[in-house]
């Protein structure tokens, strides 16, 4: 690729639409409903290279991205994070013109809806089915009768069903693990079925997690699953075992400025600022990207070479005398980000393989 | 504070200015030129703020970020990075319309600067001085006085002197500590003055990091500092002894979405997409953010509660049932960043205490 003077996040189309296909066709052969979460790419383009797969409803994480994508004419978003009720003013602008689901998990947040948003909303329980970050936990049978009960108190607000999300998939290491933590998730969520199945018969039962969605076949007694990550994929979710390092769909590109062989390390320009600072290990050694070699065609997998440490705007690279012989300062090297949805937001945008822009939402 | 409904990152003029005021008056009682890092605030406000003390010289981590306040009429401009010569056009954008001074490490990038850079230049050779990121061991004098020859190779351009950074002093976590690292990076730049101050009586020795400028009162042997952390601070500064918490002039606000007092934890909107995902270990405990509460005249110290983890767009928060007892959903809690540089750069903007806007550079 020609032209790269400066970090760039490059977007392999290809890649990225082969990641929508397999998992728009495995929840048709599932038969769940497929939702996915656009908190990962946060784009209008990717969005409508879902909607080529005949995808029509979809998950983000703040009113801010729905209200992104409502505008871009999705008319059926979940908004898959406790309600801001703070933010009732968006609320009941995106409710009077697109299907709008929201996420409850307290009596209060219900009353504060039902004084404050006047149009039809769709509202979601969270149950907590074992990663412990929010949601009601399944035990708790009258809190979440009671807020069942003042969800029905306002004529224009309609229980939709309950959601999960097992985060904890993102601690697993192996099929094994991710299956562990997919039955312990999916038991609640039977449990929560069967016990209110009769009352609700048109409620959904919600789940999606790219470890679990990537991996597993049995969904049954889900009626729709919401990954994200999957449509880029990361170093972490190839450490998990969700994908391999081939399906990761982006790639930063980064200008070497600084070689010290004699320490095995090289300075990229791509810190902190662009990759966001998260790591993931791998057999013992913390890793903030994976190297690669940038081609005409996009990347080639992959180098034994790693990002061992972030700053702002350095990048420190681990590679050997021997790896960095036919390196040069001024050369631009690809790197698999650890956490594409954070190196996405730092970015804010994409080129494709022709160096062309793709757009990503700008929290306003 | 009112009309605060998502994750807004509140800036406290009086407090920052305080922060721009020691230091510079610092800068003036030891004798040293006053050059401060923008990094941080990377704001043309705040820049005026600087230029209100009579500071007409800055640094910063990117020639697109010296773009952005050359075009604010700064026109003295050192960027403290390793010189990225794939932007060849901007630097001679740049060098023609103000002083541009640049590091270089190697022959490799002194001999592109020549072949590519037209304009006048000056040019400082970076040195390491136990930081062991970039820069030159100061026992390379071969290293260090090939790069000197090959400078002097193009009539435009010019050495200006030596640079180091001692980034290790964020390691430290006391004034002893810091003491340590001060004396050994100073030592290192004597050293290089000794040897190099006859044949170039101008040099300039350039230091900075915000715990050394901070802390230390000894100088002596350096002509001008570039601390750039300091105009805000953060947890992490306080951790290390750099600064009190009373002096962290930004904060962020984020309302509390959801409740856990049976687990201590309360669930903030604000996560790693506004915060970034640093760190710092406080006492043996890893937090990424302290509590504060948010008052109409800006906010009071301390709450026990820190920032326990981070998700995209969640903050968990460690409370206890008491501490929460007064806090609801709808609340907007304060938290004092780990990091300000990088919440400052996530954000992409802040508001002062009356909730107007104030500008950031936007990575283009």
């Amino acid at each position: 690729m020609k032209g790269i003077v400066r970090p760039s996040l490059i977007l392999d189309e290809k890649k990225c639409k082969a990641n929508i296909t397999r998992m728009a066709e495995k929840a048709e052969r599932l038969r769940v409903d497929f939702r996915p979460h656009f908190k990962t790419h946060q784009s209008r383009e990717v969005g409508n290279w879902f909607r080529q797969q005949g995808v029509n409803k979809i998950t983000v994480s703040s009113l801010s991205m729905a209200r992104y994508f409502a505008d871009d004419g999705w008319d059926d978003i979940t908004v898959a994070f406790p309600v801001n009720v703070l933010e009732h003013e968006l609320i009941n602008k995106l409710a009077g013109s697109i299907a709008l689901n929201l996420l409850v998990e307290s009596e209060e947040s219900v009353q504060a809806i039902n004084e404050r948003i006047n149009h039809s909303l769709n509202l979601f329980v969270k149950i907590d089915s074992g990663y412990h970050r929010t949601g009601i936990s399944p035990a708790s049978s009258e809190r979440i009768d009671s807020i069942l009960e003042r969800i029905k108190l306002h004529k224009k607000h309609r229980f939709a069903g309950f959601l999960t999300h097992a985060g904890h998939s993102y601690k697993a290491r192996s099929k094994q693990e991710i299956a562990r933590v997919h039955a312990e998730s999916l038991g609640v969520m039977h449990q929560i079925r069967r016990k209110y199945q009769d009352r609700f018969p048109e409620m959904i039962i919600s789940v999606g997690d790219t470890p679990c969605c990537s991996v597993m076949e049995d969904f049954s007694g889900v009626d729709e699953i919401r990954p994200g990550n999957f449509v880029f994929y990361d170093v972490t979710q190839a450490v998990i075992g969700s994908c391999s390092l081939a399906d990761v769909a982006v790639c930063m590109a980064c200008p070497v400025v600084s070689k010290h062989p004699e320490r095995s390390e090289l300075i990229i320009y791509g810190g902190s600022v662009h990759f966001s600072k998260d790591s993931v290990a791998e057999q013992g050694v913390q890793t903030f990207g994976r190297i690669v070699k940038i081609t005409d065609a996009g990347w080639e997998l992959p180098a034994a070479m790693y990002v061992k440490s972030l700053s702002q705007e350095h990048g420190i690279v681990h590679a050997t005398p021997a790896e960095q012989a036919s390196i040069k300062e001024g050369d631009v090297l690809g790197i698999l980000p650890v956490h594409s949805c954070l190196t996405a937001d730092c970015m804010g945008g994409y080129i494709d393989l022709n160096g062309n822009p793709i757009d990503h939402f700008h929290y306003a």
